[in-house]
């Protein structure tokens, strides 16, 4: 099982992308789970040691895929 | 069953999009197909009129997921 974590700020192209997500992706294959780094701001460090630079992203085994482009993380730590 | 597009041009960041979108989209709820703008630029067009502006692009029922950044689509026309 792989594991997933799809971050987002809430933003509109993220609730797009969280739709994507949540109703396309493999749950036999993939194991995700969602962090809305507007409201959970201490995981922002974590995002950008993973090498997430903006949100709507989806980490899967650490690989990071950017979704379309809602917001960049340091308009993210600035909110 | 919902209608994808997965479109590239075989570029790095395509492949590794192409690993995620083969490896962990649902195939019960998603019929994906692969679309290499690169050989079958006739299609160049179809995807522009669907809204893709860069490739890797993952078209689900018409709505437009860019993942990361490989090549614009007036790139991909002069290659």
């Amino acid at each position: 099982m792989s594991k997933a974590v799809f971050y987002h700020a809430g933003c509109p192209v993220c609730v797009d992308a969280e739709q994507m997500v949540l109703g396309y992706l493999d749950k036999t294959k993939v194991d995700a789970k969602i962090v809305h780094l507007g409201t959970d701001r201490g995981r922002i460090e974590e995002a950008e040691k993973v090498g997430v630079k903006s949100v709507p992203a989806l980490v899967i085994d650490g690989n990071v895929y950017h979704i379309n482009f809602g917001a960049s993380l340091e308009d993210v730590k600035k909110g």
